[in-house]
């Protein structure tokens, strides 16, 4: 087995659980419900499900505070989907192992190497680039010149991070990600030829930030576009040039953010959503999926369509939108008969 | 001429067609009916333009079985569309010719190379990794841990595929693919601070899939995302975990699909649609562009919009959609005349 | 500072513009009006925001003709946002220096390499490679056989271009992007399998295009995917096989754009607008974000929606759209009204 090894003491004061049934448990695994073995520690969510942990064969379970005994040793927690993560990380968690500088990886002469680093084949590393330690770099991982980063910070394979760039601690940058491209700006001469605006910023990702496969961040034309900490970027979501993604907020996969869009604390994008540029979102902004946002947005609003509008209003057309076909069946009978009884009313206006 | 030859025989034997001139043709290349010279093979996909074989200078068509007879040698098939793919492919097939382990590639020690193998500069291939015979690693391919690869398999150039996924046999993945991401799955604090849930499954790629260029597929949360025989998926396409896309589904570039959904067997998605998480799609479900499903679709639904409705009432609805404003216009002076109607009437039982 | 170093009127001379105030000046950088120093050139767009020169620290500013003088030198021109991109440019560039090929990249034995050449380490140029002089090939680029690329080209890290694709001059590729993979195209048998069909031709970049990261460009299946000379297009674009791109026509990011499309000059297509297959475009054609477009479009129309309307219509749908369920109650209620004024009419004619 792989995982490491824990006292349910530990994993329940990890998690500020209480724990009912035996104190001198030991874990060394996590598996769900269902295929949970000795010395694996599960989780159940919903306290109205509680029947299932009769069958459960794992040790223990972390379960809702209102579950208070079963018939496994429980980790009693507010939020188990929480606990759960928190605690499967642990399990899952390895020490840093330093392999250093692979021989077929290029560093350049003037970029500092840190005492412990994993740098894997065919990385290139650029000139005057700050290494923080425990850093761990995959095949194929580019770094252009005076990159810094973080410690702990992970970049998968095939990464590219262009000149400049500065990233936090404990990033993790999936395989395929472009962080500071160009950002798409031209200016158009009066025959239509289009030159190119240099984009002389950078991109600056904050600690604990990850951003998924193959998704793009621009840099700045001037200044920072800019990842805050605790923001987590799903996979193929592009964000333009003077972007501002503010704290723990969420982009879902296939989001499109234009330039100079200023982006609050704890947003939340759906999946395809677009913004228009220079729009801002309030904190707590929830955004449908598939949405298209070309208006400013106060805090916690939630909004929906294209474009988009509050998410209730939304949710009422979108029913109707699907029953336009029988309403304009209805108003074209309307205006026939309202015309028909203007008729007749003129009709006896006459006899009259 | 680079192709291979054939016998006309050859040809219509592996399409099931009638030939219908020389029997004695060979055949040496494929062109479209405008271009085709000497030793090439054309097709015709409708029997109603019979008339431009007359100016082919290709030595055969493949042609609609009701087309008895031309001024060219005719191959008589029910389906040409997909006569003229197959016979194609046969002569643009070449054999494999194993090139060996570039010496600029590098393999773990753990991991045992076929027989025949074709593996280019820049590859990195991970320990333990299965390696099926006649494999075409392109250049900057990168393959994790304990990864599973059939016979005939294609990775194009700077493909990654993460630790302990499974291909089949026969599957192409184009350039700067991401097989087995970590899916996006957080659990999140009171205070708003997201924490990673730990993706500890796989991704599963069955026989003849093909992907397309720069699309990602995550890896599960638990178990296995998967992609049945058949399947072949667009550019640019997320699968998000714990997706299965079943046998011969068509998924169209952009299209994004959220976690844990389950589609069946040749489900047809247009381009830039989107699935929300743990939608069932029955067999034959065919999705117009751009659409968004957030509801189980039976086997053989035809659905479009956003949120999708039934494909026939989602085109009047569109329809009815622009004339919009025409109907508030409608409705305004509808409610004006009725309201001056019931005034009146009103009156009139005023004067009675 | 790393900048070059100009006169005045070198600068204005490259714009068509006139000074007004030093004609003496040096130039050595540029910044926005806030931040510029002595020594700089900035700009200012809108003449009503003439007021803001006078807090300027910069030696020189760019502005519209009509502001006839100001505290500082002024560079009076037509168009300040185009004349500042191209001072900016100006100020920016570095001469080509030949850096030549890495110990590390790998050229196939009949290619030939230009005099001046930048070949960074872990690129792989195929067989029979046309290079022009003063390309650049980043990090991790894979050029296949046959494959022509055109004077003052750049191709940033990790970009793959597939066997016979042709790049023109000063062309820019950004990292990731994939340019020549096969496109999507199947022919399907009556069991519901799908056969590949051969994907034969190629992709053809004319001059001066830009090609953002991540972007997918395909091969034709027969005959060339032909992007046109000045044409922009941002991250993440899907273009599909046999797709023609008009001169100087701008794709935003995301967009999509299926088989066969023929884009006209100077097209705008908004984020995440996608086209349907074969459609035609006419010059100047505009298509809002998010757009869905199914029919034709005459030259400079100005379309949105999806499926798209005209652009005017769409913008009076939209907002009638929010208004859905309060037309529906009106509706139903005028309904139950005109009802009562026909059964009560009805009645009356009893009566008599």
């Amino acid at each position: 087995m792989s995982d490491n090894r824990f006292s349910i003491k530990e994993l329940a004061d990890l998690v500020d659980g209480e724990i009912s049934g035996d104190f001198n448990l030991e874990i060394s695994g996590f598996a769900p419900l269902e295929t949970a073995v000795r010395g694996e520690v599960s989780f159940l969510i919903k306290s109205a499900e509680v029947g299932k942990l009769q069958a459960c064969e794992g040790s223990a379970v972390i379960v809702p505070m209102d579950v208070e005994e079963g018939p496994v040793t429980l980790i009693r927690v507010e939020n188990p989907y929480l606990a759960a993560a928190k605690i499967h990380g642990l399990l899952l968690k390895k020490p840093f192992v330093a392999t250093g500088v692979h021989k077929m990886a290029c560093v350049a002469d003037s970029t500092v190497l840190p005492k412990q680093i994993n740098m894997a084949a065919f990385v290139v590393v650029g000139e005057r680039v700050t290494l923080g330690e425990r850093i761990t770099l995959e095949t194929g991982v580019v770094i252009g010149d005076d990159v810094e980063i973080g410690d702990d910070t992970i970049l998968k394979a095939n990464v590219t991070i262009a000149s400049g760039c500065r990233l936090g601690r404990r990033v993790i940058i999936y395989p395929g990600c472009v962080i500071g491209s160009d950002g798409y700006g031209y200016a158009t001469d009066n025959r239509g030829f289009h030159t190119k605006r240099p984009q002389v910023g950078v991109v600056q990702i904050d600690d604990d930030v990850e951003i998924g496969a193959n998704s793009c961040v621009d840099r700045a034309a001037y200044g920072v576009t800019h990842i805050k900490s605790g923001a987590k970027i799903d996979n193929l979501v592009q964000i333009a040039h003077n972007v501002v993604v503010g704290e723990n907020s969420l982009l879902v996969a296939q989001v499109g953010i234009a330039g100079s869009c200023n982006l609050g604390r704890n947003v939340v994008l759906g999946g395809q959503a677009g913004i228009a540029d220079h729009i801002n979102l309030g904190d707590g902004v929830m955004v449908a999926a598939q949405s298209g946002i070309h208006n400013d947005q106060e805090p916690g609003a939630r909004i929906g369509g294209s474009p988009a509008i509050p998410m209730k209003q939304f949710m009422r057309a979108a029913i109707q939108y699907g029953k336009l076909p029988e309403m304009g069946r209805d108003l074209r009978r309307l205006k026939k008969n309202v015309a028909d009884l203007e008729a007749e009313k003129e009709e006896q206006a006459t006899e009259k």
